[in-house]
């Protein structure tokens, strides 16, 4: 199991209407076959820059692409995504097993 | 339920012994009262520097308080993590609602 999972902050204004469409916008990824345990999460740290992340997991590598090439996917990142986000981290993780 | 994590690389060369007996040490702070659901993680995107991520839950932020003034946290942080990580970043996360 992969979890993959981005860490951002918007250019909308906290608590705007732009703000709630775009979490909304965001969270119908979940819908993008091989998606599992999808969250839109508020990010709290006050050591990093970011104030909203999402989570999902993927079986294995082949859903995750399935997932990064699906013509939703690619739509949501060039319509929304590179126009909203003023920053934004990627994070993803598996188990770590001790050699 | 705050998911506290961070993310990180060491000085250690990747499989070294140092870098076992890092992430062992590490694993020790399972044992700081407070912490829930404790992972040692493999960080797998190529869009970051980091190598290895930690993450756990508490119940609120009282919790999460106690667990960073804990000595056994404290005497970690100054005696292993400042010396053998080389570059990190926190992330912590609750889920989002929609006003």
């Amino acid at each position: 199991m992969i979890v993959h999972s981005v860490f951002f902050r918007l250019n909308h204004p906290a608590g705007s209407t732009g703000e709630t469409a775009f979490l909304a916008k965001a969270a119908q990824l979940s819908n993008i076959p091989g998606v599992q345990n999808f969250h839109v999460l508020r990010e709290t740290s006050p050591k990093n820059p970011y104030a909203f992340g999402l989570s999902m997991e993927f079986t294995d590598q082949a859903a995750y692409d399935a997932y990064n090439t699906h013509p939703d996917h690619v739509a949501f990142v060039q319509n929304i995504w590179l126009k909203e986000v003023a920053e934004f981290q990627e994070i993803d993780h598996v188990p770590y097993r001790a050699a």
